[in-house]
């Protein structure tokens, strides 16, 4: 299927993705949404997430900077979300690298996330195998964290997607490596956390999952690609991918490499 | 009276404007009142609300993200502002969408806020009148809006803005309409939020309630407009925008079409 | 010593800082660090914080908008800081001008802060003098504020950076005057809370805690410089000065005026 099919199904029905965020980059991941076509919308009170999750086109759980509250909301989320089949991502940011979020990522789990969207490094601990997370920083490679996200697919029926250098985007059976040099995505803070809620979208508005990862991955990386080579530096470039998530066409993001691993 | 004379009086003033508002938009919303020539300032703890909302220059209630220590803060800024005389704005971000917010809404009206603004769905739910808002999205029309402007004005002494292609300002007996073409405000996350903000700002330095929102709904939806005529997308809108707010002279401001209705 | 001296081994050595900072900045704090080449790390979770700052390079803690939880967060942030002879930044947001966060920051002070960065009011404030604060904005002279610096170096051990027309870094026994027309950093929100982050980031690089901070101050100020002269307005200038940072040199750095008082 061309990729596009998604993209183009996503800007028609303008999916609402309910974004429980942290704060670093809450307001680049609702201007990510609203420059692809979507509709962000964003509670951290446990009293409205249920709710709110069963009227949402998709979920974002991200988990950046968590409140006890906050984590509180995340589980009401989850919970309306598997009640009315909503769509949801687990964001699991700086999992391995710090203790509290790792155990209450892992707590999630159990509800199988549709997706699971993380760097090598959160991956692999999420997953419970080594690895050498610093902080937000991923120190370990795509090709390496391979193995722990079909572990993750396996157990819990969850799209496993690996940011990096290529893209990699996995089920139980299969991987999928989406190649853009979205490498300006690491010059500014939200590129890995806006890509979250940007996925959830494309998840939203796709029949398939695995097919909706790949094409949020060759869009949103496309993007960053073209506006880099146009921006004198990260903030000129947080400014310019904006406006071109927004200009990117159905035949751009077709002409992504994309192949099987 | 001509609409630049608040905009001036704000500019000498450069009111304090003590912003309880949500974690989406707080950035935008403080740098919105220090591109204007206002001073944001902000604090969610209970135990500071109070006393600093009686030495601000107006006080923002904005439900985008509440937390349970946040409405405590914003109980007891209202209470603060109400007893130094301070204006207070009511922003009722997705009232109607979502329950808890929605209590809690009403629950501050008896306090009577010096101004509300809103988008019609929140403005209609606010007053207790059927809306079919979605999440932040308003999916009424302004003037299917304007007689639970009118309702809640007369109820509580407000005087109501309500946003959309045309902005309506309310009070018991009157209504005008503010056009500009705003529209690329909504491209952007926190355009009604830190228009809430400005007003606020705006209201601080009038005379009058009902002059100062005009004055602040043309001066805001003008300086939108120039910008988007420069922009790309809504990545450099933002940025463009914020400049705009300083560049638009008393005498653009009085050029912007308004009308009682 | 050349000023550049610390700002290459910063550059080298990427320092993880772990900021405990306020909703509205967080944003343009972690931009900023990536943007001259440090990496931002940010949880507010009392039961994450102190493990946190053991690994971390540089730990701030900003007072602008505590939460009850952060503020439980931020004394077991000093601690493991402590514990682990992480530098720590004190940025007393607002102290003066409101009551709990004042008590708060005076209590966190015997744990003796590496550095502490503030404008005029709050460094007179927090010293227990006489101070005219208003919110954030600082109604005091940087030179007013210099023997309250003085005092709380000889107090607590640290080194005092005072921002302003000219920005004041003081220890026990000198002043160093750092002249840069950074004038433009008040014309955005976050323009001082960032430079405490990015001080943190160079006090974790340098030898000498004392040459760390005016080198600091001389790069962030001059990329401000720099960037207002290209920038329309305030929207622009935030932009702009993101990709200045990157873009100072070490000789540009080195060539910034700066002297004994």
């Amino acid at each position: 299927m061309r990729l596009s099919v998604v993209a183009e199904r996503m800007r028609a029905q303008q999916p609402l993705v309910f974004c429980l965020t942290n704060v670093v980059v809450s307001n680049f991941t609702a201007n990510v949404l609203l420059a692809a076509g979507a509709a962000p919308a964003m509670t951290n009170l446990p009293g409205e997430a249920r709710e709110f999750a069963k009227v949402a086109s998709a979920v974002l759980v991200n988990l950046g900077t968590p409140t006890t509250e906050q984590m509180h909301a995340m589980e009401q989320a989850v919970v309306g979300a598997n009640e009315a089949n909503t769509p949801w991502i687990l964001d699991p940011v700086a999992v391995g690298a710090l203790g509290e979020r790792t155990d209450f990522a892992r707590s999630l789990l159990p509800a199988r996330p549709t997706l699971i969207r993380g760097n090598a490094s959160e991956i692999l601990a999420l997953a419970g195998f080594e690895s050498a997370g610093r902080g937000v920083d991923s120190t370990d490679s795509v090709t390496a964290a391979m193995h722990a996200g079909t572990d993750l697919a396996r157990r819990y029926g969850s799209v496993v997607a690996i940011s990096g250098p290529a893209d990699a985007i996995i089920d139980a059976d299969r991987t999928t490596l989406v190649h853009t040099d979205g490498l300006a995505l690491t010059k500014v803070t939200g590129g890995g956390c806006a890509l979250g809620a940007f996925t959830a979208a494309m998840v939203a508005a796709g029949d398939e999952v695995f097919e909706a990862a790949v094409s949020a991955h060759a869009w949103y990386g496309l993007a960053a690609e073209r506006a880099w080579s146009r921006s004198r530096g990260p903030g000129s470039f947080a400014v310019n991918f904006l406006d071109e998530l927004g200009e990117v066409t159905p035949s751009d993001i077709d002409s992504v490499r994309h192949e099987k691993h």
